[in-house]
């Protein structure tokens, strides 16, 4: 694991005392600056080169009857990233950052006719996973492929010369599986975990509630106990890639900004699994799904938006990039007061 | 006063339920660009052409010692927005907004030497304006003249193609103003609104909420009634060209981004004297001096943004326009439904 540079933060931090700005009065963006430079190689670092990476696995559990959406769509919306119609097409294009998609496990065939968007892997590990409230969701082999494809994904990033990482994901019935998997770490009820996806009745989501209860019971019987087992037990494919991926990310000492419901109960399997992936987590904004700020609650993250959005894919931390830019860019290009020569505070 | 197109709304309502992503996913975005078709001559708005118009001027209240900055600062800090080395210049060009300064009462002199910022307009009205505590800050005349240069500004806007108008504002010891002013149309009590402007210490700002105070009793037994008596007798000259800077954003059907508490204070005094000039009022961010919460709430404004700023300038305003011009790309380039092959919602 790689570790922030705490000398650079404070020299970003006394850099920041400088400028022509009442002290304290950028908030949060200050905050940012301080603590991007302690996780680059100086004190004030350069524009972020950031890459979205879309997980995208379909979900036995489907067959629960727990999403709004039927499960073609899974792979429906592959052949939208691709073709660049998306709303994370929309939002990469507009921020600025590179945007690829990697089929770790979409059960549905797709074909990619228009190839004007994202970059597409296909390195599917099995086609879809199993019916986590009566199955493990993936054997441990499937479960660790996942993973290093995950882990291979945050690597070849860095090679590119990445600097921000953002996960997204996209599996018809993935919110059943983050909140089980939101559950067992936290320890957290169902009830309070268990949102309405893409939009069920609260019907719908009292039986989703049901479902999830029963795959911690058959898990937690099955001898479930580390945060890799549970994910193995009741995650998914592209959960597991997200898990992976944050884990390389903090390995190769790159910055990682999570995105929502799905990512983030990623990010607490990572987080389980090797506690100082901790280190490399910014959270983007607080979604609309139930669950979704216990689980930043978890992580003793604070999301810096609050907007009602509940799309996956990436789209929260896509649209948070431009303020994390101009927190750095604020922090590079700023006079000092000296500079300025402008008075100080009386 | 030009009026909001609730066909466009409509249409464009419609246009959003089609868009591949669940219906409400993207939340405040989704609102967004259905308040922006609203505000422009399609349902699908083109990308916004923002603006930013900073007014800047001194003020008499100063002597009270109401400020953590000398007065001097307004002018100094007027050569560095010329000079480009300001946090809304490093926003403006990061964002993609023209940004422009007009003087319309700084009191000390100033030299602009480097000029590779914001364009200067020196249209002082006066030498900043009396010191509100014991006496009016200004004549109407002079009241009058600062609210044309404001419309005057908005116009230019409107000439010049822009869709998008911030008003932001520099003035040491301008807080105090703009609580007065929201003290007076909101009917709270000084105490919940006079907040610590740049940096005071709790023992001044007891000071300040004593100044506004005598300040509101001053006005009120002098017959101040309308906000434009108000603004005249408590305001300041860059906050009375912000409210015509409002007032014409309106009159010319444009939409306006307000920023923090003085712009929200200026944009107050606009709605009192002219209701529709609400119509055309957006919120950006809610800042960390006490009282700007409260005057967004007697504006009906709900901010899409909480990052604890309080610097002023715009800043606020023009960090948000990424997220708005993300908003309104979204609404124009994703894919549909239909046009992508992608199942609806069983």
């Amino acid at each position: 694991m790689s570790t922030p540079n705490q000398a650079l933060a404070l020299a970003a931090l006394n850099h920041q005392s400088n400028l022509t700005k009442p002290q304290g009065s950028l908030g949060k963006l200050e905050e940012l600056a301080v603590w991007f430079a302690a996780r680059s190689n100086s004190a004030i670092p350069g524009r972020l080169q950031p890459a979205i990476v879309v997980f995208a696995a379909d979900h036995g559990v489907v067959a629960e009857g727990v999403s709004a959406f039927p499960k073609e769509v899974t792979g429906q919306m592959v052949a939208n990233f691709v073709g660049g119609g998306a709303a994370i097409n929309v939002l990469a294009r507009e921020v600025g950052a590179s945007l690829s998609v990697v089929d770790v496990g979409v059960a549905s065939s797709y074909s990619t006719v228009v190839t004007s968007g994202a970059q597409l892997f296909r390195v599917p590990v099995r086609a879809g996973t199993g019916n986590l409230r009566v199955e493990p969701a993936m054997s441990e082999p499937e479960c660790h492929k996942a993973w290093s494809i995950g882990v291979g994904s945050a690597q070849e990033g860095f090679i590119r010369g990445k600097t921000l990482l953002i996960g997204g994901e996209m599996g018809i019935a993935n919110t059943t599986a983050a909140a089980a998997l939101i559950c067992a770490l936290t320890g957290i009820e169902p009830e309070e975990i268990v949102g309405l996806g893409t939009g069920i009745s609260a019907t719908s989501r009292e039986h989703k509630v049901q479902v999830v209860k029963d795959a911690l019971v058959r898990a937690r019987a099955a001898g479930a106990v580390s945060a890799k087992d549970w994910l193995m037990h009741v995650g998914g494919l592209e959960i597991a890639a997200l898990a992976g991926f944050y884990t390389g990310a903090a390995e190769a000492g790159i910055p990682i900004l999570l995105d929502g419901f799905i990512t983030t109960a990623a990010a607490l399997v990572a987080v389980k699994n090797q506690p100082r992936v901790a280190d490399w987590l910014l959270a983007s904004h607080v979604s609309d799904e139930k669950g979704h700020r216990h689980a930043l609650a978890a992580l003793q993250l604070e999301p810096l938006l609050a907007l009602g959005l509940r799309l996956g894919e990436g789209s929260g931390a896509a649209l948070t990039i431009p303020l994390i830019q101009s927190a750095l860019a604020l922090h590079r290009e700023m006079a000092t007061f000296s500079s300025a020569g402008i008075a100080t505070k009386e």
